[in-house]
């Protein structure tokens, strides 16, 4: 068996994360074996995926709706689901003592030469495959939500993990594709929520400062920076923004920057009343009973604008 | 004269940003007469603001060429730019001595009800401002480059700004086009600089702790932040990753992003080793003598995404 195919997918856990990972496989045409502990969720899980692929036919990006859903098997125990797997994609709950137990199982059901990754967002591989026999074929592989509309991928390694299954899984994202980023260690938060809250917690200092609106801040990133971000990122940004290239660029203004991260250098958990009242300034915006409506405006949105950077030259 | 109109605008300074400046406006319908100190690059405007024109029509995002360009006077004086104007745009080069004896100048051309923004991206208008006269109908109005492509403006007034001039010039710069935001108080960096050098402090400590490459750097964020980030800001992204809206996000998720503030409580600069090494990273994605094309493919990039969120529903 050659794992560098990897074409016998099982993913265990089906909520919302666990589903688009099974479309991510099934469109790229792997064979894929879903489980969940919750014999209802993963009877629903079809349909649910099936209802995903038919809004991605209307955006353009899936042709084949049927044969996609036709590589799904729902399986009724998790051993039977990992059993025949080249690899594993564990989704289920962001919870360490869940993970500990569901990753013992897969264990002990998944073939010796097989590789594990965990959906985990935050719970890095050591916390919860330490006691493992098989813990150097396990992983965390961290997708964005949802992950067949976004299609970053963190693979992070624990310290066991064996190294030579960063390549063989990178390819195999690519494969499927995902767009897969290698974090060489286990650091809090990885680099995406890291990059994230680096920029919130900016954002939640100056709209506790009262600088600006929370409307206007969010302005300030879809109408200015998101426009470059969506399409080259923020190293590629600053080559461009001076003529001799990123070092030209960090002559200039390093000291600008320097002196921001030195002002917010005693920083402040984000305040109760500053949440209270950005959550005032949403509701105003967006009243409660409308944020399941504006969660489906963003999918169309995404789905439209990764049509969109599809069709554009690299 | 009413200015809420502010029908006649002046654009002082013809390089790569007040060039783009003249286009909004005229794009827009407004009378247009630009100066430069430079004789041979204010004749050379009208050339550059044509086939940026050209550039834009291709890609679907402006109707007329010549009627636009037919707006724009190029004039011979300073004062006689600015005399007749409602509204004023400051575009020469970012130096504080530079700036204050131009808006000395245009303090003592412009009507007394006309209004002055200025470009600066990083001087606060009380540093050029104070002793002029007129000093009230200053501020700065600080664009992103380039300004015809990147619809952002940043709005921000000195002390002595007069309060009333804000909503007058928001509403003028959203019916050119543009996206203003107001910025309530001087602070360095404004928002927008402020916002991206959180994310770039953070992307250059992950570099330099070697946990990914500026590639898989850059590709976190165009392939997964970017994606919503062009169409939604930081603030409305999260009210809508938890189910309950901000404040529920908050709940879950501000002791994590708070961790990671903390342990970046002691700013160091960027390192003259990291930036070397980004730089033969950049280097070898992107030869030197490729940047200028590359910038090219960027402003292309930029007007198809532009056009494509345009064709969107909000």
């Amino acid at each position: 068996m050659n794992t560098t195919s990897l074409n016998t997918v099982a993913v265990v856990g089906c909520g919302l994360v666990g589903s688009g990972w099974a479309l991510v496989f099934a469109r790229a045409g792997a064979t894929v074996r879903i489980y969940d502990g919750d014999a209802a969720l993963r009877a629903r899980a079809p349909e649910r995926i099936r209802q995903m692929l038919q809004d991605m036919q209307g955006a353009g990006l899936v042709q084949e709706v049927d044969a996609a859903l036709a590589r799904i098997t729902v399986c009724d125990t998790l051993a039977d689901a990992v059993g025949p797997a080249d690899y594993i994609q564990e989704s289920v709950l962001e919870r360490v003592d869940v993970k500990q137990a569901v990753c013992a199982e897969i264990g002990a059901a998944m073939r010796p030469d097989a590789i594990c990754g965990s959906s985990s967002s935050g719970i890095p591989a050591s916390a919860f495959t330490e006691a493992l026999a098989r813990r150097s074929r396990f992983l965390v592989a961290h997708p964005v939500n949802p992950p067949h509309l976004v299609p970053l991928v963190e693979l992070v390694p624990a310290p066991w993990t064996d190294p030579e299954i960063l390549p063989v899984l990178r390819d195999a994202m690519q494969r499927w594709g995902q767009a897969p980023i290698v974090v060489k260690a286990e650091i809090e938060g990885f680099i995406l929520n890291r990059l994230q809250g680096a920029l919130l917690n900016e954002a939640w200092a100056l709209y506790e400062a009262g600088l600006a609106s929370a409307a206007d801040i969010d302005l300030t990133v879809s109408q200015g920076l998101g426009l470059r971000w969506a399409f080259m990122g923020p190293f590629e940004t600053i080559d461009l923004n001076a003529p001799g290239g990123i070092a030209d660029y960090s002559a200039r203004l390093a000291p600008l920057y320097h002196n921001i991260a030195v002002s917010r250098a005693d920083p402040q958990p984000w305040s109760p009343a500053a949440i209270r009242a950005a959550e005032a300034e949403r509701r105003e915006i967006l009243p409660a009973d409308q944020l399941q409506q504006r969660t489906d405006w963003r999918n169309r949105r995404l789905m439209a604008l990764v049509a969109h950077l599809r069709s554009q030259p690299k």
